[in-house]
């Protein structure tokens, strides 16, 4: 077996998310089935993680086993040539058999954007969250900074349930930076419940329009439940910006 | 009667141009209906200019005239509720009923992009023309070089017979720039004939590919007539970028 790492970048607005479903258009839907049609065999794609419907990725990365050696030029190639316009195989590597996109992964980075102005440029409406409120970001960076760390993140998931062992993640960093009328919120960290991203920039666009301060964040924390200070922030500000992995 | 100057962006994709057609969906068609039900009257649009099906237009300039006076702001408001995403006014400025969107216009800027590398990323397919060929740059720059100034460009429009008067324009610059592996090239002139923009992109395409040298440029504008070194470019990588008025 030759086991292939790819890095793929999607636009997720006309997908039900990463996760293959029966009846649904899916990245990994859609990967698996370009991977049929150019091996002829049922190729399983691992992903580093799911992302959900309307969410985007910029560095989404996969591994797949095949029976045959190829070059990663030529799986590049094929692929991108079966696939829709809106996934592509942005790299192939050849990788050992101990490589997992999932188990491997040492860091995930999240890029939430959102345009901060009256009015939403056309090319740019299905990859902006827009906020017509002008934000405060350094309301914003001040209440981030108290989510960094290895902490319970309970209170900024949809469903706390959801999580097979433990709602606790190390979150490396979180900035706010803004350029002109662009916002983004950049999230490092091992691993991220569902919907955590959202949740968090959920939170912090509630405090940057003035709505909540940061005072409550400890608090939040502490009661490990979802409140109506954490909305979800909609998927079409989000992109899986990198994944990366150790040595 | 108060007349108003708005500047427009739109993505072309899914238009079948600027100009009003029966059945067809044009942006100046999208305008007049969302101004009919702002107003219940029929205003007409009088545009800068057309752009044909599927090219964009970052700052695409016209103006009506209304029986009641608005405030800009209002203005800009109503018609992006009343419209859809891919149009927004970005801007409404009252001004004299000396002020002609195409007979007053000084200067058009047009830009067309090409996205030269292998793989076309997602999020920008639909404003790039893809060219995976390796394009030499300086040589459209040389090539460029002969084609600025005030001359008969019939051998770099679809059709000369389709302009009413003549097939002269002055064509005050003409640039090329890459940054990474985006090139744009910037046309500013005080006019444009029908797809002279894409006839310049496909030729300058087709130096930066090897596939012609510059050299013949000046016998192509000389013969006065179309040929096959002059292709016309794909319409996703335009957009009409501004339009500048006299004082």
């Amino acid at each position: 077996m030759y086991r292939y790492k790819l890095t793929i970048a999607y636009d997720g607005t006309s997908y039900a998310g990463w996760q293959i479903q029966p009846r649904k258009k899916t990245i990994q839907g859609e990967l698996e089935a370009a991977l049929k049609r150019f091996t002829g065999e049922g190729i399983k794609v691992y992903g580093s993680g799911r992302t959900d419907q309307g969410v985007h990725a910029a560095g989404q990365v996969a591994h797949v086993d095949f029976t045959k050696r190829i070059t990663p030029n030529e799986f590049c190639r094929v692929m991108n040539a079966l696939l829709s316009p809106d996934i592509r195989v942005l790299k192939a590597v050849r990788v050992s058999q101990s490589f997992h996109a999932r188990k491997s992964a040492a860091e995930k980075e999240y890029r939430y954007f959102v345009w901060n102005d009256d009015i939403l440029p056309p090319f740019i409406r299905y990859y902006r969250t827009h906020v017509k409120k002008s934000l405060d970001t350094e309301a914003m960076e001040t209440a981030a900074s108290f989510l960094v760390g290895r902490k319970d993140f309970a209170a900024f998931t949809a469903n706390p349930k959801y999580e097979r062992e433990t709602t606790v993640r190390n979150l490396f960093s979180l900035r706010v930076k803004r350029t002109g009328h662009d916002i983004v919120i950049i999230a490092r960290g091992d691993g991220f419940l569902y919907k955590m991203v959202r949740s968090i920039a959920g939170f912090l666009i509630r405090v940057g329009e003035g709505s909540v301060s940061h005072e409550p964040v400890r608090g939040i924390l502490r009661t490990k439940k979802r409140t109506s200070l954490v909305p979800t922030a909609p998927p079409e500000g989000l992109f899986l910006w990198r994944v990366k992995f150790g040595n």
